[in-house]
């Protein structure tokens, strides 16, 4: 019976989606588990308030269940959700509404960032989620780690502009390796995947995509149910 | 001009509401901002899940809306809003949606806890909602003045039995006395400040009513407006 | 019965006590407790060292007898006692010593701000005073909040010298505002009320006078006994 | 060019080796990473004491640059490294002896389990261990998450008698569950993985193999390189 | 120039005083600092309130003036002063009033049972004092070595009942031991330390004589001077 | 029965085991137990790498045996032991080896620190031992007491020019002084110890020397044997 892992981007932006998927590419392994990058229809067009995180937990929600259909049409079993935002929206909601294991990247980002260096650094895009952020890794019980959060002051939509957006992530991350004290990096948005490595490589340290983080980790609990 | 705190009770019951108004009749002083408590028409029968708590955020927001014009008709204006439930539900969304302060009841419920006692135990209604209030203390960064967390069993609807609820909540509160340390309790749910004083004089020490620990904090943010 | 909150000024300087009982204008309502400032004749003329906190407990505790008789003289109750002091000098002996509630300006002042922000910036008088806060902060269980406390070297007396003083006070939030993440301050010294509403639209965030915050949390105490 | 994950038993048992191969196989995907179980011919029997711990950084050093070689005649690269032993034996020197990650079985498992409950347990080997453990979840930053730590009381080689394993594994996360709040456990062994979803149908909370949660990690890790 | 360590027993009984030099025999050598034990005349029968721990900082700081001419009589200087009581009375009021070294015995009893074992336990006398220890280990940033503080019910005049004193200690050592996790206990009072070595040998695990400890610790700042 | 301290420097530099000698001088009394400073011939020549750490572990016991077997053969015990390397390597390893007391310099040397300061910083000699040195202060619980920790970039070897460290030091010591809020310093190598009170006079802060506090500490664990 084949395994389905469902990641789901809770904005409704289909370019999003499809960065995404495409920075997936290297996890999709013949006989492994198929990886699934659904657009939430219903999402806003990026989430960048509190509002925007509450208000997609109902359609989420709806979205998994779809999701669960659709892995029986396929004759398997949606076997890990992802849910592809970093404010980690709706995932506990999600968590009581499947059976199955429901990943947010942001939780699985900071984690996999914890076995890459000492102090993690976090490059967010708009200062509004800074606060936000802090209350979810104190939640998450990992502030002991933190080294710093600075937002480059871009939001979803104006992130198209290429250079400029690698501009502004080569910035914050200096600032947070030399005066914060970081040495690892995490891409506080889905939508960053294709800046990874070219920013890990000027930067001189390890640069984790959340999204990449989180599927590696829907990988190992895909494989054992 | 007049002052007015909504103290909103984001479940749909009235009866619920109604003991709320009861509880927070000491508060209302002749000349002092009048308190006006709220049904959330919108709102489920009860917050007990994840899903309920993000669900009502959507309503909850254009309440405030509401209220902010209730107070504009009766000549005055809303000074502070207070959400009368223990999971302070579409707090921070709450805060997105108007320049007056909002607070939760489960944040001030707990502040005030803190000049009442060393450690605070909590006497929730449900288990499933152990692990969020957890997860809320941490993000308010108080867990190191947790005694405990204990579920008495009862949905909201199963408080109306008064005497079994009290000898539920009196169990609890022995327990987290004697076994883990607790010198002060906090009710954790809007719905059983009747039970307050009784309950303190059974365990000998203070017992914290969550929503009139956050209207008293409404009163001081009211005045200085 | 009629209700009494007695706010003592644990230094000798009547002044101050005078600015504190301006400071509560607001919060005195027809038919709601009656706030007593009380200078402690017998402290200092500025609390400024450990050992001026130390030296305060046991004229502080004599006051709080005085008050009992004075509140039963006027026929009611003493039923809050604050200490308006931002070390909260002789706050565990004080509750020793009565069976009515105590309140501390430091702790009320900063738990008042966990509600208003997310990281709290302390504007204190004297640099010797920052080490002593942290240890209070720490004994409270809430450093994970603390953005930075910022010492703006004037003492009790020089405090009097107002655009002085505004200026220190500006410089100082600014500081905390822009290098170290505070969105909400608190005034570290009880006579400083006369500046917040200026410091706040000065620097765009909320400012707590501690005085104010425990007043408030007092009255919600006294009205529940 | 293939990608190589090397799982790095660092004691002598073969059978062990073989146990941790056989934990592994859902995660061999055709044209994914291939890992590769190796058992460091110089370890000791079984490592319980913080001795044997130290005693296997020397010989681990030179296992991974033997693994490199390895690789390299495969006609490969050694993408990631996993230290198979709950201690997480060598781990910062090995970090020192490669350009690859490297991961720790102890900290894969922790921060897996940290997706999949709200407090871990873990089941231990020895005794001995537990300060061990404590000091490495402290040095993490983890312990707020940490429900608690029971030994079973059996060596390596006492492991082999499975049904007793079994019987105190199933007593060990009873007590973890019931009395110290976990609802996730890790096994804090590399050679339990054969009891892993026996344990958890048997306790109705996820049981996180570390190693499998390590490799997990690695086969993102080496999806990216 | 001679060099000279002031113990300071801030309570007025000779007796407590005499045993706590009786203590420090071992820790006087020839050619060492004199250590000097001294008996606070102005301090109560017994610090057991927090009212009695402010009353002695004023004959304490007074105590430390008359120790320092002492010294100078002596042809020498007080290279550091002790202050022998487990709530540290006093402490950083007197650091204020000498340019000495001061220590407390409470903070050089935990500090040295952290060199001794992983999770410290400590033997009150008072449940009263409970919450006052445990906002101290929180001042000074040690509450995630605290396995727990037990009081064993007497009062200081009542320690003098030798067999039941160490049954008490007994009792609640094994509690901390077998319950609470601790493997190294610390002695919370200034006058058990005739009880130390046998229930070291009772519980087969070190016990801090926290008078020891700090006097151990004043050697270290003596021979620097 | 004679008493002996033994000191281990675990690196082969006799220079470095000869300095360590020197700054013990005063604390040998006559009468007092007798401090051997021992060089470990297998060490390393400097101890700066995660690998260097672990490699000592192995010599280091065996050095403990031989040292007991000196005390022996000089009529009397090894009563305690010191590990003189800030990295305190193979401490947990020697406890294990030893029924007496071994302490690590760096514990010893930060646990005195918290007794003369309120935040401690660390000057460390290379930037590569900052991250082992957090995990390390995490594992002892002691980070909220940490300003900072900065490296002067000279290796064992470049110690020897004297004027070039002590100007680094000095460098160091202010920005944790005037930029991390440090009130105490601690030398974060057993090689310094030359600099020690001259570094405090410039800085006019306490500085800590971390072989004479462990050697202190040690004086008390002695006395008691």
């Amino acid at each position: 019976m084949s395994k389905h892992i469902y990641v789901i981007n809770p904005n409704s932006l289909t370019v999003v989606t499809a960065a995404i998927d495409q920075a997936l590419v290297p996890m999709r392994f013949p006989g492994g588990p198929q990886i699934h990058c659904v657009t939430l229809a219903e999402g806003p067009a990026g989430i960048q308030t509190q509002r925007d995180v509450d208000a997609v937990t109902a359609p989420l929600c709806i979205q998994i269940a779809r999701s669960e259909r659709d892995a029986e049409e396929r004759g398997g079993t949606a076997s890990v959700f992802v849910i592809a935002c970093f404010s980690d929206p709706g995932l506990y909601s999600a968590r009581e509404s499947t059976r199955q294991p429901v990943l947010g990247i942001a939780e699985c980002g900071v984690l996999t960032a914890m076995t890459l260096g000492q102090k993690f650094g976090v490059v967010s895009i708009l200062p509004a989620s800074i606060g936000r952020h802090w209350r979810y890794f104190a939640a998450m019980g990992v502030t002991a780690r933190l080294a710093g959060d600075i937002a480059i002051g871009l939001n979803v939509a104006e992130l198209a502009d290429q250079p400029r957006t690698f501009a502004r992530l080569c910035a914050a991350g200096e600032q947070l390796r030399d005066e914060q004290g970081a040495d690892v990096l995490v891409l506080g948005c889905a939508g960053m995947a294709a800046h990874r490595a070219a920013l890990a490589d000027h930067l001189g340290m390890p640069v984790v995509d959340p999204t990449q983080a989180a599927v590696a980790m829907a990988l190992g609990q895909a494989a054992l149910r």
